[in-house]
């Protein structure tokens, strides 16, 4: 039996004001809440419309009704698993290791996809401007395929974060230098910018080194997508070390 | 002034099978459309809900009221602008450099995706096995940018395929040999699999060498989304050239 108050408080964090209100977010569907239940992530609540859809956990997991869980759902066909999580306390920014700054980005499924990348790289710290989409957006989740418990996502002021570090900053650029030639460092950031207007004037300032990964034969006014771009680059600089 | 045979033709080419039963297709938005036109696509008929919308351009574009722009769209906020184009021919596959191959590839974004990889790696010529996605599927074509005007996307049984082909087939698997330690020959194939279950036993049996981006750090069971792996491996494959 789910309560009104439950469904009204899930449902409210479909709204970022009431995740960041409540320090609570909300992942649908047996994968993700399994892969965030396993990478560590605090649940406050969990439902499933069929006893045994969730499978063995230790874990106290509520039964709802497919009507109550309709209401609850942020999709169109609820899936039929839906936790309520914690908002875990983020960690201070480790800078013995390439750290991902992200500069007004706007796509949930490009910060999905990235955070993905982040983990499959190795790279443990992910710094977002504040006007970057927030991670516990459901579609960010979702995209991230339970990668979120492993990577530490932050949000910041990036001017004041990038003019307080002391590691070299190198930003996606399209007239940056060809990043094959490139010799990267054993630690770094790498700023990435928003999908329509790219890196800011203000955060252009703080950028040492601007690269770009060359197109491959006529040249033209396209781009690589903002998550594509950032894979190849991750890739550039972990095949260095 | 729209007919009603014209607002039921536009809204059928949502599918498919419609698509295909009348050799054209729909984009919508002031720059997809104007990228296929400038890309060279042909229109069947251009509508904007205001006068100028489009800017200069030599093509004839008729009116269409909100209302019958609400009934032709696909999107739940229609954009001012929609095109009806014919499906190109498609040209037989140039096998003088390397070609990109999908495996039952579901997700249209993922097409999209690939698809401006394709353009931006100059990989001239797509062979999709029937299951993959529709090209003219219109997040299909959202995803593209346009770049689906510049890149030869053919549906083809791909067993039949790449049995008869000369070239070195090499595929993405988990299991493969590590990318960075391969010195790609100047022309190939390159095959990548569906987002879930990878590539299909019938087609890796026709795979001439497996290859897998090493994962950093600690192993795990995740994998990379399909579109950023195939943007990792054009790449590697092209900054060998």
């Amino acid at each position: 039996m789910v309560t009104k108050n439950q469904i009204k408080l899930v449902k409210s964090l479909q709204q970022k004001k009431y995740r960041s209100q409540h320090k609570m977010f909300v992942a649908e569907g047996k994968k993700l809440v399994g892969d965030l239940l396993s990478g560590g992530m605090e649940p406050v609540a969990l439902y499933e419309t069929e006893i045994g859809i969730m499978g063995n956990t230790h874990f106290q997991i509520s039964s709802a009704a497919a009507s109550d869980m309709k209401k609850m759902s942020g999709l169109k066909t609820p899936s039929g698993v839906l936790g309520v999580f914690k908002i875990p306390q983020t960690r201070p920014v480790d800078t013995s290791d390439w750290v991902l700054v992200l500069d007004a980005v706007r796509d949930p499924g490009n910060l999905g996809t990235i955070i993905r990348l982040c983990d499959w790289y190795g790279i443990a710290h992910l710094v977002c401007s504040n006007d970057t989409v927030d991670v516990y957006n459901p579609k960010v989740l979702q995209a991230t395929m339970g990668s979120v418990a492993r990577v530490n996502v932050i949000y910041e002021d990036l001017e004041h974060f990038l003019a307080a570090t002391n590691l070299p900053v190198y930003g996606a650029f399209m007239d940056g230098e060809n990043v094959y030639r490139e010799k990267f460092p054993e630690k770094g950031m790498l700023v990435m910018g928003n999908e329509a207007s790219g890196i800011s004037n203000g955060i252009e300032k703080l950028v040492d080194k601007k690269i770009s990964i060359p197109q491959y034969g006529e040249k033209s006014s396209e781009s690589l997508n903002v998550a594509t771009a950032t894979a190849v680059l991750l890739n550039e600089i972990r095949r260095d070390g």
